[in-house]
C-alpha cells in the first residue's frame, strides 16, 4: 500500500506484524487508555539495594523473549547498558528486546550479544557506526523500530512498547531510590527520557555510582517507582557524557546557512516578544549567535525555549533573552550547571517534551524550530536515519516532533554532503514529512515549502536568496550530477514509526 | 464477618457492593495493573481556555451518573467546589458521585444539591458540621467512602476510583494549563492531592482566578495533563485557604501531652541523627517545640520531616534542625513562602506521600509520626472520623498511612474530653488499626502496645507515666464514670476503607 507520504510500505511486515500506514501528521486519533503501570507493594523499611547487576537481574525475574530498555543521556560515555547487557549474556538469557531511548557508539561492544542472540529485536531512536550497519544488515530477528523521541513516549505510555525491566543509569540515588541527575561525577542533568521508563515499566533498577543517604533532592525521579538498586564503582566516563563546551563552527558555508536561518526567524512573522524556538545540533548552535544578536538589537525576548540543551541556550537564558528553558538532555556541563542552580531551566520528561497523545507536549507550543537533515527532498520530506547508501547512522531524536509542533520548522543543511546533492526527488527514508517541515535552508539557497503562502509573504522582502526547491535541487544537480537512486532489496530491515504510531517508512536492505 | 481489625462487617453493602475485609495493616497483597488515564489528542496551539464554569461542563461531556473530583487545599476558603457543584445543578444534572480529596465547612453549601439529588454519594477523607450530620443521617443513595490521604491515592491510581471530570482550583495557571499553587490571590502551596487527580481523570478542568502568560514556572501540574481552563474573578478567600500563623496552645494540659510526647520520642531508640518525623495537627504543633529543643540540646539533626506542613515545621528547615521537607499540603502563609523558595522545601503527591500500593512512598521511611484522635480504645485501634454520639465530624486524612509507615506512631490526646473518657473498650469507629500504634499520650499517663516490648524497654528509664492502657482507661472512667457504646440502626452510612481498599470499619446510623 502507498501511505500518506507517498512510500510504498507492506500492509504487514515479518517479526512486525500489521502496520497501521502514516495518513497524515494530526489524521490517526487514538483511542482508549494509556497502559497501566503494575501495581506494587511496599513495605516499610524494605531494603532496595542489591550487592551487583547479577543480583538486580534475578530479583527482576527477567526471562527470554522479554523487554529491557535503557536511557542515552550518558551518551558517548554509558557504561551501564554495555554491563548490564554482558551481565544478561552471562545469565544464558536470550531473546530480549532492546528498547533503549537511542544507541551510540560505546554501545558497540554490544554487538556479540545481538550475533549470539541475547538480544533479537532492537527499538530505539537511532544508531550510528556499527550498530547501524547491523541492524542494516545484520539479519536480526525482527526489523528495528525506529521511532522519535514523542513516539517512544507515547508508545510507552499507550503500552505498545511494554518494558519489562528498566535499568537506569542515577547520576545521584538515594538508599530508597530517589533518583536525579544533576549531582555526581556521572551527572548528566535532565533525566528526561528515562522518568518515563521508570513511570512504566513492571521493574525499575537504578544503577548508580553515587549513593547517597536518603532522601536527595532535587528529584527526578521518585522512589515510589524504583524496585532495587545496585551500587557500581562508576557508571559512565564524564568525558563521553558532557563535553566541557561545545565548540561553534568556523566553517564559513555553516556560519552563512545559520545566517540564513536566523534572517528566516527574523521575517517570518513569528520573530516578537514571547516567541518561543528549539534549537538543536551544530548548525542551529551557530544559528544561536545570529538570532542572539537580533534580539538584543530588537530588545526581543522568547518566553521559553526547548531542548537538547547546550551552553549558548544557557547564556540565553541568563542573560535574560529567554525566561524559561525546558530541558530533556544536556550535552555539556555548562547546561548540567545550571538545571541544578537555575529554577528558570526546568526539567521535563520525554512525554512532557513531544508525546502527540496527551494533553499537550511543549513542542506544541513552538513557534520556531532548527533543525538539521542528512537529505531533503522536493516535497520538503527529510531523512536523518540513513545515509546516502541507505545504511542507518542517525536518529530520529525530536525531528518530527517539532517539525509537527512548531509554527516554523526551519531545516539546516549544506546544498552538497561530499560530492552528492542534498535535494533528492525523494529521500531514501522518510523520518519528517514534507507537510511538517516549512523551510530549507542551504548556503545557496532558501526554499519555502509552497503549502506556507504566508511565509512566502512574509519573507519576499528580507532580501534573503528564496528560490524554489526545484531550483534549489537544480543548482545541486548542475553541480555534482543527479545521485543514482540506492538499490535495495525487499527485505525490511527497519520500520521508521511517526510519531503517533503509523508506519511513515520502512529501511530496506541494500542490495 | 469479622474482620482482623475484630469489627462486625456486612459482607456485601447496600450501595457499595461486595467487601473486602481489612487483614491486618499489610496482610492483602493487590495485583495486576494501575489504571490506564485516558489517551488525549491537542493539537498544536489549540485554545484550552474557556468563558465560564457552564462551557467547561459542557465541553467535559459530564453526564448524569458521574464521578467529578475537587481537591481541598483551599480549606475554608474553598470557592471552586461550591461553584461548579451549583453550576452542574443548574444543568439539572443528577446522580453524580463527590469525590473530593476532603470538605470542609465551607462546603455545607453544597447541602441542597445533595437532598435535590445532584449528588447522590459521596467520597472523601471526611466532613465536619453540618455535612457531617447529613453524610449520616441524610438516607444518601450509597454510603459515603471514607479514605485516607494515601487510599485515595491507591484508589484513583488503581482504578477503584474512577474521576471522569477533576475541577481542579489553580492558583497560578498559563494559558496552555501548566498549574502551580505558590503564586496568586488564592496561593495554598503544595497542590499534592489534586495532583492524583491530574494525572488519572478523563477530563481536567483547571479553575483559576490568576491566568498567567505561558509557560509558568515552577510547575506542579503539567500543561500534559489538563484539558480546559477557565477564569474567575476569585476562587478562594485566602483567609480561609491559610492562617497567617497557627498559634501554639498554652493549654497547660495539651503543653503536658506535647511535653510527654516529645520525652517518648526522645527516649525512644529512633532519636538520633538523621531520623525522620511527620506532625500535622493542633498537638503536635506544640510537640515541635519541645522537640526543637532536644534536638537543639542533643546536636541532632533529622533527614526529612513530612507534613502537613506549618510554621515551625517551616522554622526548623530553615535553622537546619530538618534537611528536607515533604510537603502534601500547607496551612499557613509562612509554610506556602517556604515551598515557593525553599529548594529543600518538595512538593509530592499524594501518592508518593502515602500510596501503600506504589514503591514506596514515604511515609514507609518515617520514623516518628504525632496523631491525634478523637478516641483510642485498650486495643489502641484509632477513630478521627466519629464523635462520641456517632456521627461524622472529622477526616481520616493521612493518620492510618502514617500510623502503618513509621517506625513510631505515637498518638497525643487528652484522657477526657468534655466529661467523656477517651480511652474505651472499643472505638466507636476505627479508622487506624491498633496494631499499628504503638504510643497513646495523654496528661495522665503514657501507654505502650505491648506489641511493642523494644519500646518498653527504651522507655522504662525515661522517668515519663508509663502505664498500661487498662490502667489508663481506669482512670478515665474513675474520673467520668463508663461511657456507655452509641446505640446504632443496621444500615451503614458510612464505610471507613483502609488504605490498600479493604474495610476495617462501617459507620451505622445512629438510634
Amino acid at each position: 500500500m502507498i501511505n500518506a507520504a507517498g512510500r510504498e510500505i507492506p500492509e504487514t511486515i515479518k517479526g512486525f506484524g500489521k502496520v497501521r500506514p502514516y495518513a497524515g501528521p494530526f489524521a490517526t486519533i487514538p483511542e482508549g487508555r494509556m497502559a497501566g503501570p503494575k501495581i506494587r507493594v511496599n513495605k516499610p523499611k524494605s531494603e532496595k539495594l542489591l550487592k551487583s547487576i547479577d543480583q538486580a537481574i534475578e530479583a527482576s525475574g527477567l526471562k527470554d523473549g522479554m523487554t529491557i530498555s535503557f536511557h542515552h543521556h550518558f551518551r558517548n560515555g554509558d557504561y551501564v547498558l554495555n554491563l548490564v547487557v554482558e551481565a544478561i549474556a552471562r545469565k544464558n538469557i536470550k531473546g530480549l528486546t532492546l528498547a533503549p531511548s537511542s544507541l551510540n557508539d560505546i554501545n558497540d561492544a554490544i554487538i556479540p550479544y545481538i550475533e549470539q542472540g541475547v538480544i533479537t529485536a532492537i527499538e530505539t531512536s537511532g544508531a550510528r557506526g556499527k550498530l547501524g550497519k547491523l541492524l542494516t544488515f545484520g539479519n536480526l530477528a525482527k526489523p528495528t523500530i525506529i521511532r522519535s523521541h514523542g513516539g517512544r513516549a507515547r508508545a510507552i505510555e499507550s503500552g505498545e512498547l511494554h518494558i519489562d525491566v528498566a535499568f537506569i543509569g542515577a547520576p545521584c540515588c538515594d538508599s530508597y531510590g530517589n533518583i536525579n541527575g544533576v549531582d555526581g561525577p556521572s551527572a548528566c542533568g535532565s533525566m528526561g527520557y528515562a522518568m518515563v521508563d521508570a513511570a512504566y515499566a513492571d521493574t525499575v533498577v537504578a544503577i548508580t555510582d553515587n549513593l547517597v543517604p536518603h532522601p536527595v533532592y532535587p528529584i527526578s525521579i521518585p522512589q515510589t517507582q524504583v524496585d532495587y538498586i545496585v551500587q557500581l564503582p562508576s557508571i559512565g566516563d564524564p568525558k563521553g557524557i558532557a563535553s566541557g563546551a561545545l565548540r561553534i563552527s568556523r566553517n564559513p558555508r555553516e556560519l552563512l546557512i545559520a545566517e540564513y536561518a536566523a534572517g528566516v526567524i527574523e521575517y517570518s512573522g513569528y520573530f516578537k516578544d514571547g516567541f518561543s524556538l528549539q534549537l538543536g545540533g551544530g548548525a542551529s548552535l551557530a544559528a544561536a549567535k545570529f538570532i542572539k544578536e537580533k534580539m538584543f538589537a530588537k530588545g526581543i525576548t522568547a518566553s521559553f525555549g526547548v531542548g537538547g540543551v547546550t551552553a549558548p541556550f544557557v547564556e540565553m537564558l541568563e542573560a535574560g533573552l529567554i525566561k524559561t528553558l525546558f530541558d530533556v538532555q544536556d550535552f555539556d556541563i555548562p547546561s548540567i550547571q545550571s538545571l541544578k542552580n537555575n529554577p528558570r531551566h526546568l526539567e521535563m520528561s520525554a512525554s512532557y517534551y513531544a508525546n502527540p497523545h496527551n494533553g499537550g507536549p511543549i513542542v506544541n507550543n513552538l513557534d520556531v524550530v532548527i533543525l538539521s537533515a542528512t537529505e531533503v527532498d522536493v516535497d520538503f520530506n527529510v531523512n536523518v536515519i540513513t545515509d546516502s547508501n541507505g545504511i542507518i547512522m542517525g536518529a530520529s531524536g525530536g525531528h518530527s516532533d517539532t517539525a509537527a509542533g512548531a509554527n516554523l520548522a526551519i531545516v539546516v543543511a549544506p546544498l552538497l554532503r561530499g560530492r552528492l546533492p542534498m535535494v533528492l526527488d525523494r529521500v531514501n527514508t522518510i523520518v519528517t514529512p514534507g507537510e511538517t517541515v516549512d523551510v530549507i535552508v542551504t548556503e545557496r539557497g532558501i526554499a519555502v515549502n509552497p503549502r506556507r503562502t504566508d511565509l512566502l509573504d512574509n519573507l519576499k522582502d528580507s532580501g534573503l536568496p528564496i528560490m524554489s526547491i526545484h531550483d534549489l535541487q537544480r543548482i545541486a544537480y548542475d553541480l555534482a550530477g543527479e545521485p543514482q537512486p540506492v538499490a535495495v532489496s525487499d527485505e525490511v530491515v527497519a520500520v521508521i514509526e511517526y510519531r503517533d504510531g503509523t508506519i511513515i517508512d520502512v529501511v530496506r536492505r541494500p542490495l
